[in-house]
């Protein structure tokens, strides 16, 4: 199986973490999209929307959308529960990552880490604070109630809003109003087979 | 089982209408986001990130995110598929939708048809059709492969891509650039317990 991504982006850490979590064996073939890597015709005709993380299968059938990807590993393991109420929860958690969460933190720190914070966007940027703040209230919240963000138990939901929580410095966030959050970022990198980004 | 939303929102639309084509009953609660009615404290307590569409069960539990409604309702029927990989291509479009779709269609429709157009945000309009013509056309290309987004039979995925992407033209788009997306729009709309927006 092979995985075209970059330690770097919180998205491809999502399959990292849950391919190492669960001891899957796999081809990781680095992709630099400041390169522009992603938009040959090569890699579109593996993932047509031009984006990492995806996943080749053994067969050549391609998954791209890391949190799709995340589902797919986690299916009948206790990354992502049974029963339909709480997987449904933790699905809940996986949307609002992709909608609310990551375009404000990880655009955030992108703007910071990769381009330098160039003139043109510092009022995207600084637009962009709000919404990530809000977003991990959300989450701090969540976490004074349960250990992890669905029940006691991790899963898929914690990998995929760690992935740029744990970063979330990088996008000019100051994670030390979240104690919550810094608990559960800590829980996560204590579980067996953690990957780290670099 | 209460269903907080407005029919006029693609988000809500959705889950309208997994619950005509499954039959499932429900109580219909208009929320006008105009006029801040998902900023209220009782509002925010149903759903603390403070958007529509949420369900609230009969057991008071609550779910949001339109997509993770949409798979909690089709669990075990037809719109879901059970087997592993197609349930991940299923994700991946429900994915591609809240990331790549919705944010350019969704938004260029609300600045064109509810804001009427501001001087303010006519660059970030003209931007959006960019992004929404690139996931109107990797559609149009799978759906000149499959009948529906996954497959010969309709899932979840379709009725999410379907709810913003049948009323992109109220955003700038131009369907007819698109004849796959036109053809499935009609087999959508002829589904058995479809509702639209009005
Ligand atoms: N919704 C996608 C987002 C993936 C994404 O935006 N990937 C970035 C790297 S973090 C990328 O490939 N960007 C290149 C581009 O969009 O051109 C996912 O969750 O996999
Ligand atoms: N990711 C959410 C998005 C929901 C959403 O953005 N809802 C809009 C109406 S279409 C809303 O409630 N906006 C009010 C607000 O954000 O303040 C979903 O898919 O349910």
């Amino acid at each position: 199986m092979l995985v075209y991504g970059d330690l770097q982006s919180g998205n491809c850490l999502k399959v990292k973490l849950i391919l190492s979590f669960l001891g899957i064996e796999h081809q990781w073939i680095h992709v630099n999209i400041l390169e522009n890597e992603t938009k040959t015709p090569e890699f579109l005709s593996i993932n047509p929307n031009g984006k990492i993380p995806v996943v080749v299968l053994n067969d050549g059938r391609t998954l791209s959308e890391s949190n799709a990807i995340l589902g797919y590993f986690a299916e009948d393991t206790d990354f992502l529960p049974n029963e339909t109420f709480q997987k449904a929860k933790v699905y809940e958690w996986l949307f609002f990552e992709q909608y609310s969460h990551e375009p404000n933190i990880a655009v955030a720190r992108f703007i910071q880490k990769y381009q330098g914070m160039p003139e043109s966007r510092i009022d995207e940027f600084n637009s962009l604070q709000e919404g990530g703040c809000k977003a991990l209230a959300l989450m701090d919240s969540q976490l004074s109630q349960s250990r992890f963000l669905v029940g006691e138990q991790a899963t898929i939901a914690d990998i995929a809003l760690y992935a740029y929580t744990h970063v979330a410095n990088e996008g000019g966030f100051n994670l030390s109003n979240y104690p919550h959050i810094q608990r559960w970022i800590a829980s996560i990198a204590a579980i067996n087979g953690y990957v780290g980004m670099s």
